[in-house]
């Protein structure tokens, strides 16, 4: 099942073909191929190259690693996370190490650091379901997140599975057409109000 | 002049190949290939797909519409930036449309937004610095960003220039390589300090 995005301008397919599925299938990737997601989040820019983002990988079946992820996911997101053969969790150091002063874009840098990792992901066959529906305090104590470090997301990797397997509500989003705003609300030309395109 | 990325696991040459140099040529890109950059970001995912993201972008030599945008990036900035042909703002909408309330991840979903930016300007052949230093209050009254939204970022974006337009200090960082943490430092497995890879 793939869900390209319907765009105005072509751009590349690991952008338009990247979606957020809840259905997986229990296809492990392979390590190698995780390692290499991993990469490309490293190579992110960040500012004052702090690279403030930290990941917590969970493999389904390898020691308690999953289930540890699993339980920092709130209770929607537990319904249909199981599916994914991997999980991720990103946290994030909110001060800048060269000053110690606070770091206000270190929530922008993990998020670009997590979508460098999804085309990474789409280049790979991967599907990735980024989570805001986090239980932070579960998470800070399952994976012992030191202070200083604040868990912000969760995501779930795989391949694509049968949309079958989720409850009807889930089901539906999951075969629905994805939506954005048009680019005449988000892209001005000089100032707020004035169209680009 | 390039600057790829030394990794460790191949990645996507869009992600090894991005940088953010600070010497750009005065070639104008085409209108449809920024807008090709826009539609890129317009796709990235967020929380409740609330989309928070918003540009205003200047081009130079037409209208204001760059010197709007150029007086809003701090002093630091202004010293390099005049080479490039093209400014971006990213400005963000701090709550959610659906129920008012606080959205906590608006500075991540606008970074995936950039991250998707920046994929794309690579594909074209361009490279976008990003900039957290902006002054956020002469952005608001120069681009007329309304209450509910801020000024978070900016973005030089162009074709790559000459080294030798910068200034010694400049000219020694963008000659710089480009380094990260080792993938030990940021990837950790079911549990903090335990390596992944």
């Amino acid at each position: 099942m793939t869900k390209k995005a319907n765009t105005r301008y072509s751009i590349l397919k690991h952008l338009s073909d990247r979606w957020s599925p809840r259905a997986f299938n229990d296809k492990m990737p392979e390590r190698e191929t995780l390692l290499k997601l991993l990469e490309a989040a490293r190579w992110a820019p960040s500012s004052f190259n702090e690279q403030p983002w930290r990941f917590v990988i969970g493999i389904k079946g390898e020691g308690e690693s999953y289930e540890n992820l699993f339980e920092g996911l709130n209770e929607f997101n537990q319904k249909w996370a199981k599916t994914a053969p991997v999980a991720v969790f990103i946290c994030a150091k909110k001060t800048f190490s060269h000053n110690g002063k606070d770091n206000k874009h270190f929530m922008y840098d993990c998020g670009a650091a997590m979508s460098n990792l999804c085309v990474q992901a789409t280049e790979e066959g991967l599907y990735v379901h980024q989570m805001a529906g986090i239980l932070p305090d579960v998470a800070r104590e399952k994976l012992n997140v030191p202070d200083g470090f604040e868990p912000i997301t969760a995501a779930m990797v795989g391949y694509i599975g049968d949309p079958d397997q989720l409850n009807d509500d889930m089901k539906e989003s999951e075969m629905a057409e994805r939506k954005r705003k048009d680019l005449s609300e988000i892209a001005f030309f000089g100032k707020w109000g004035e169209s680009f395109d």
